[in-house]
Parts: C-alpha cells; structure tokens; sequence
C-alpha cells in the first residue's frame, strides 16, 4: 500500500514529504494506522548521520500508537480498532538467551529497529513513525490502555521504557530516594514514573527555571546543578540517580550523592567518553550502570503500571509539516516535554 | 611498653628503625605480639605522602598477625596464646548505620586505620604492623584459623578480604565466569578466592610471562592483554570482572568482555581519572561498581572461608631491614605474591 511519509531523503537532509510501500500485513502481522508519533532526540541523531552510517531516504519514529486496521490469518493477540503501540524495535531473532528471557532489545544477533535497520529475511530498509501506516509482526506490538490518550501514550514507547525499566529491575522501591538528572523528554519520565512507584523524587537540573515545572510533573525536590553548594549539600542522599542527559558531564560529581551502595544509572548516551575516578565507586561500593530501552513484557508492564498509576507524557502536538522546526527547538532543549507528531495531517 | 618498630621519619624518607610506646590493654583491648605483617602496595603510597599529607613518622602495616600476649579485664573473645590478626582499621564510631550493619569501612565519621590515623577520643596517631606489638579493642579483632599458616595468613588480612568481599557481596557463585585482572598482591588472592567459590577463572594480565603461575594459582584461561586480539575474542563472555590493577588502564575495554548483565569490580585505585563511554554500559546493561576491604564479620567469613578452601597468600618471607628494598621491588611489580615481614628480625 503506497503510504505518505517524511523523510530524510539523504543524510543530514530536511525532512521532506515522500511516499514508502507498505505491504499487505503477513499471516502474524498486524496492519496499524498510525495516529500519533512521538518526536525522539535520536531521531535527530538518525536523521543527521551522528551516530555515523545511517540508511537513507530515513523515515524517523520509534514512538508509534494507532489503531489496528487489519490483521494477517493467524494473528491470535490484536483485532482490528484495537489501540497499540510500536516501539523501538519491531523484530529480533527469538533464539539467543536474551530473546527467550523477554530482554530482546540485546538480541545477541541485534534488534530489527523499528527505522534505519535492515528487516530480518528480506533485508528491506525498516521505515518508521513519521508515517500515516506500519506492519508489524505481532509479537512486537504492545496494546494501549484505553485510559491512556493516545497522543500522551506515544512518547511512552521510548521514553517511557527507557526510565521504567531501570527502575524497576535496579530496584527503586516506595520511600526510596530517587534523584533524576536533566528535566527533558526521559527526565520527565523518570519523575513521574519514580513519584508513582512511591519513591521520593529530586530532580537535579542546570536550569533553575524548570523548579516549578518538576514540582508539577510530581517531584519532591528540586536542586540546580550550576550551583556548585548542591553537590555539598546532598552529598550521600539518594538510593539512586537517574541520569538522562546525553552531553558529556561530570559522573564523579553526581556519584557522591549517592548513599553507600547506591546506584547510578545511565540512560543517556554522550558522544564523548568523560573521566571517571575510581575512587566515588569504591569508597561507597557505588554502582554505575547502564540500562537500554526495555524488552516487549516489560514495555507492556509498563504501559499498564501507566494506566494505573494515571501516567502519560506531558507533550505538544505538532502537524508534520512543523517537523524541522520542532527538531531546532529539540535541539535548544526548547520542549515540554516531547513533540508527538499528529498524523492525521500528513 | 617500649617496642620496636620501623617507621618513615618524614614523608619519602626511607623506612629507619623507630621505637614507640604501646600502652597496656584496657578493659576491653587485647595485646597482641605481631608474627608477620604483610606489606601492601598503600604502604608505599602513604610513607611517601602520595595520597597527600600523612602523620609523620609513620609506621605502616594494616595484614597484622600474631598471638595474644595479654588482654584486658572485661575482654571475653580472646585470651593469651590466641591466633589473632588485624587489618586495615581498628576502630569506628558504633553508631552509624554502616557500623550497626557490619560495614565499619564505610564508617560515617571515618574508619580509624591502622595506621596513619587518629585514634578516636586519644587523637593520638595510630601505628601499624612493622613493629612488635599492638593493641586493639577486642571488636576489631579478627581469630585467624588454625588450619592456616600464620605468615601465610598476613595479607588476607588486606588483600584477601579486598577480593573475597566484592566477590561475595555482588553474587559471585560456582560455574560464573570470572576474570582476574592483574596478577599482582590483589589479583593472586581474588584468583585463589573465586576459584574456591567454584568460579570459572580466567586471568588477564598484561605479562604474556604470568601464565603458568596463573594456572598454578588455580585460574582455568590466561589471556595476555597486550594482544588486542584478546578483547576481540573474550568480548561478551564474563559475568564478573574484578579488576585489581591501580595503574590508570582503559575500563571501556574491559566493560565490553562482559556479558548482559555483567558486573565489573574496581578495587585499584588509579591516581588518574580515565575517560569513560557510557556506551558499553548502556548496550549490555552492565554494572561497574567498586568495592573497599570488607567489614569485621565479613573478614572473619573470610578467614573461616579460606581455611574451609585451603586457601592462603603466597608470600615471600623478609626480614624487615630488607623492607626499604622489597619496596623498590614492588614498585617494579617483582614480587609473588606479596611481601611478608618475619617480625621475629626486628
């Protein structure tokens, strides 16, 4: 079927309108109408060749929910009108140990993502969410919950998982003290998701403007980071830091504010390394980690745990046509909290 | 009681005979006539002031074993002739919470090390090892085994409990894949450690020469890290790496030998921060941590663990007017495993 789309027709291109095929959904696969799609800071990255390689015309979007408009015969788990949701990544090989385990988005073999990866078998360019329509295979679809609006859903398919999920298998628990580094679009995950798992919510940020706003968004605390007292002053604090900014910073400094056996956990990724001491991890037997994303059981656990707990992303919808202005206002971190793309104006 | 003891006069100034003044035990202390003392790297580092400042003169030494000569009134855990040792800290507040749980290294208020330190109340400087006698409250007494031959036992005392604690407390068990990195004081005891714990052991070190001492010393692999080629052909294959070495090294390569999962411990403390890539963290959800000795129950744990296992550093026995020379030694890494001085040469 012959779908509109955007498109970085070469690297570092503007995005620009431009047409995909998608095929008629397999037996397993589930056709989705695309509604909503969340506008992720990777995207950039993608689209802008960063990250070096990159296959191009790129259709961007890894923050997908719609509504099933068709099925393939022997899909058991969707029916056409249901809503869902496509993440990162749309495929993987479900044979290594991370496969079984439910932990796909380190299938040893890498994941099929859901834009700029090559499709298992047919070795096509994947084509992502800035699109009005997608074909999945069922096994990689999440199911929405009704009380979720659709638009504030979206962004929860990446940012949503990439926050929840760390937080739940490192831990963090009710009356924990939990500090979150950097209020953009996995920041203002991390605190409403870490407020509704019970845990006492700090959020550390260079701006002291966004003190109310991480009030709002369910925090209990706020402290700058360009005040250097901060770092005296809750020094040995928090259970665990949630660290979601992507430029290089200063580990060290944030890895005293942990307690004793305290942990830090990396969910941004900075295109340069930054020094590490070894001495902030051994004289508090601290724990740097990283955390990606999260697998397809757990990205629905989280959804639901979402649902529950009343959770969406704050966001501000944009027609497709404002796409690369939205990409300049990322980039000046000029967002509350995450542009989701409005698909019905393609 | 006067007693011998050989300390650094000032800072750099090579190890001289030195007399000091230990007192009576009190109530609650128990003297102990010092056998051997293990040397450990973090005696040169403070005699010569290189972790800056240091109480002058010094007399180093924290892998302390000896009998019991004599013990105070209201003592009730040892009596003369007792099989005792100390190691790095002889006192702690009581009070804080990593001193009610046990882990009196982490102490709120500061250890009080063996030497180099203040004693508590007195604020008196504390003397180490290299010397006769010492006096130290019952609790921070450790029984060291029968099983165990005494100068044999010295650097469990430091290196021991600086390798069995981290194994321990991050969950190493039989059949896990451990790597030792560095085959130095440290790195022979944590290969001794994790192979009685049933650990699969593989050690990476720098010397190619280093291979069959590192099977003797129970490893099952040796890879040499000088050959690039190791990193290519070990990536992903450990689930725990304890990395012993202090010198700055590049912990970025290290992180990518790791599993899923994987955890790597740092006990060496380089000087020199070293640029870190949250990358590997990220893509494999690893952990780095970092880990200092272990509290006084873990020790004893440890102790009793290493007679149950056989387990016992390998030591070169030195009469102390040798220690200024066994230094230099170390400094060039020329030692296997680790210094011992005979305290009967004093």
């Amino acid at each position: 079927m012959s779908t509109p789309a955007y498109a970085a027709i070469e690297a570092k291109a503007a995005l620009t309108p431009w047409t995909i095929e998608r095929r008629a959904p397999g037996a397993h696969e589930v056709q989705i109408e695309i509604r909503y799609c969340g506008v992720c800071h990777s995207d950039i990255h993608q689209a802008r060749a960063e990250w070096g390689g990159g296959i191009f015309p790129m259709v961007p979007g890894h923050e997908i929910v719609g509504e099933v408009g068709a099925v393939g015969s022997a899909v058991t788990k969707f029916k056409p009108g249901d809503r869902v949701g496509v993440g990162c990544f749309v495929d993987s090989c479900r044979e290594c140990s991370a496969c079984k385990e439910g932990e796909e988005q380190f299938c040893s073999s890498g994941m099929t993502a859901t834009y700029n990866s090559l499709e298992r078998g047919t070795q096509q360019p994947t084509y992502g969410g800035y699109s009005t329509r997608i074909v999945v295979n069922e096994d990689y679809v999440l199911r929405v919950p009704d009380s979720i609006p659709l638009d504030r859903a979206a962004p929860l398919l990446c940012a949503g998982i990439t926050t929840y999920s760390p937080l739940r298998h490192f831990g963090v628990k009710a009356g924990d003290r939990v500090a979150v580094v950097g209020l953009g679009g996995l920041g203002h995950m991390g605190v409403k998701i870490a407020h509704a798992m019970g845990a006492r919510v700090t959020v550390l940020s260079t701006s002291p403007s966004k003190r109310d706003d991480a009030l709002k968004l369910g925090a209990d605390d706020f402290a700058a980071t360009s005040d250097k007292a901060t770092f005296k002053k809750l020094a040995g604090q928090f259970d665990f830091i949630l660290d979601t900014v992507a430029a290089a910073h200063d580990y060290n400094a944030y890895l005293g504010l942990l307690k004793r056996d305290g942990t830090m956990i990396l969910v941004g990724m900075p295109d340069q390394p930054t020094p590490l001491s070894a001495g902030p991890l051994i004289m508090g037997r601290r724990r740097l980690v990283g955390s990606l994303i999260g697998g397809i059981r757990e990205t629905q656990e989280m959804l639901d745990f979402c649902a529950e707990h009343d959770v969406a992303s704050d966001i501000e919808l944009i027609s497709i046509d404002k796409i690369n202005e939205a990409y300049e206002r990322m980039i000046k971190g000029d967002v509350r909290y995450r542009f989701v793309i409005d698909c019905a104006t393609f």
